[in-house]
């Protein structure tokens, strides 16, 4: 056999912006409109609402206000089907028929490559949207309306979708980036507490790692940000939104490699959201990981006790909570399937590769390990037990 | 509002080989060893292979052969699972249960980003090989081994894959580039002849459309062709799958517009497949619809008649039908779902956007449009009809 083999080499390039608004669909804003003639075609395009319950109930008026507003625009847009509600929350991602029922929408409304498939909510109805959207004839556009200071900072501005399946966070899905996402800074203020402090999470996790001055920035603002003021809120989401993308954008778009750094904190809070049937909230979960974490770089001496009582403090003003009882339970057992430490090999397998852990070296730098230490977190979980 | 938009750019880089041989599992044969090793690992890799069952029942040995090679190479591979045989045909691609079956074993056997999915098969079982491993975990690494010449020159070196739904050919899938492409000529001599002669018909597709020297190596090498002279074959696999690469990497591999240039007589051949309940299979369908587009390019003024006569002796010669009944069915009323017709809608729809088909020009050039006459498509069956 002398028949050589042929090498297949190319590069897809990618772009989508993340813009932020208030009133999205005021009659007098024009923000959807403007991003969807960015397609340059020149007929109305199919456009398909579907809507977090969470949300739906918060905003009685959202629905009149989006049919309202397709309506007014009819020049650029048609609605495609009714809208459409389903449940929010990380649960929603455990429910193979609501993948289906939105396949069936794509299918019935004749929704098609060129048309716009829009999730407005958290993070887990934008996965399932997203998922739905990236998978259906190959890849829908898709918008994202996140409606959560987790999503409109994190989860809903990267370029990953995905669902549940086998008790199993994310394991299906795929690395499919959107049309376009529109951060409206209005839904915010209808959050539960718990749902306006979770988002801050991903903040602190992103400024830890990389910028010691945007922690500083949320230290000293914690105590308002816990109580809610809008304009340094406003300003944490777009900051942590442009590091998330400039992380993307720099580094491996879509984990080709085996690291995972913007994971700081994640292989426990992963575990914990599982373990509490989804009781913790992804942010919370990520607090505690990251409390975790940080007390563990201590316990190795990566970091110093003055920077881990900063860290601690900030959490706790923040208002989360440092420890949960699921932290315990089988605790110094790491191959049973229902403890925490069992989430590091969760973790590594669904990555694939080796283990890659990021923790602290200082306040604002990350390093990666590939081993930790179940005796040291042990002591890290009992240390974050009696604070 | 003066918080600026986020602009979002990056591109993700992609590359495979397509390698081809003989005796793919032979003890002396290292090919898979250097692809795997490839990765640069160190450990031995998981490797988990599903084989399409026509292909296990022409290839008895091909289970044992298998076993012995990957125990062979132990510090390379090991093997996750039994293999696994699944139905082969246009037909796997209906059964949801399959992807589930699939989905289950990745979770099963722990099958992660960096294990290997391996596919051994048609076209159909590769498209849902690719499929579940390019969603489980957000993308595994997956291995096509495509097994006729319809798979090895077109279907199986390419970035898609997909499954059926709702009645619609690949209404689910995504663009998912494998790990490699590994063409083993052996697998060629078993097939039926049907299936030999259908991947001839995606070679002269490209070669119409764009290569007329392509074009006449099959012209002059028909009778060869169709009397299974293998060099033959293996000149025309290779230079057409030469193409298609380039063609992906050259244009818009993951069809971000609304064009599909490769797709000349595609349109038909899609909606005739699904007609015929996938009696007439997809080269067999791909050869009329090239006929077809032929001759309205003809009736249109595009090719001159003598064009026209040698693409239809051509056609002939492989050995193709260039008429099914299934055509005239409803022929005058392309609104009938039930019409070939109507595959005209439905390729748009899965497209998206505005109509985009290809017609020839001249022999090795092809030339988009944005119609097709309903008039004169049914001059073109009745055309094939009395040919």
């Amino acid at each position: 056999m002398h028949i050589p083999s042929l090498k297949q080499q190319f590069q897809v390039a990618f772009s989508y912006d993340v813009h932020f608004t208030e009133g999205l669909f005021n009659a007098d804003n024009t923000l959807i409109r403007d991003v969807l003639k960015q397609d340059g075609g020149a007929e109305p395009r199919k456009i398909f609402f579907v809507v977090d319950d969470g949300v739906a109930a918060q905003h009685p008026q959202l629905m009149g206000a989006i049919t309202s507003y397709v309506a007014a625009h009819a020049d650029v847009m048609q609605l495609s089907g009714p809208i459409t509600v389903i449940p929010g929350g990380e649960q929603c991602k455990n429910e193979p028929a609501l993948v289906q029922q939105l396949l069936d929408a794509v299918n019935t409304y004749h929704i098609d490559r060129h048309s716009y498939f829009v999730g407005i909510g958290g993070g887990a109805v934008l996965d399932l949207v997203g998922y739905v959207a990236s998978v259906a004839h190959r890849g829908i556009r898709h918008i994202r309306i996140p409606t959560t200071v987790l999503s409109q900072n994190d989860s809903g501005i990267g370029v990953k979708n995905s669902v549940n399946a086998f008790g199993k966070k994310n394991f299906l899905g795929n690395f499919a980036p959107p049309y376009a996402v529109l951060n409206d800074f209005e839904f915010l203020l209808t959050l539960e507490d718990r749902d306006w402090r979770g988002g801050i999470a991903e903040a602190l996790k992103v400024s830890l790692i990389k910028d010691a001055k945007f922690f500083a920035f949320i230290q000293y603002n914690a105590a308002k940000l816990a109580a809610r003021d809008m304009p340094a809120m406003q300003y944490l989401i777009h900051r942590c939104a442009e590091m998330h993308l400039q992380h993307i954008a720099g580094g491996d778009p879509f984990e080709q490699g085996s690291s995972r750094p913007l994971d700081f904190g994640h292989w426990s809070a992963h575990k914990l959201e599982q373990l509490s049937n989804y009781r913790i909230r992804h942010g919370e979960a990520v607090a505690i990981g990251i409390a975790l974490d940080s007390v563990y770089s201590h316990l190795q001496g990566r970091i110093t006790e003055a920077e881990l009582d900063q860290i601690i403090s900030v959490i706790r003003t923040l208002g989360f909570a440092l420890y949960e009882p699921e932290m315990s339970v089988h605790l110094a057992d790491a191959a049973h399937p229902q403890s925490m430490q069992h989430g590091l090999q969760e973790f590594r397998e669904h990555l694939g590769g080796k283990l890659t852990i990021m923790l602290l070296e200082k306040i604002g730098r990350g390093v990666e390990v590939h081993e930790m230490d179940g005796q040291l977190v042990e002591e890290a979980v009992r240390k974050l037990q009696q604070y």
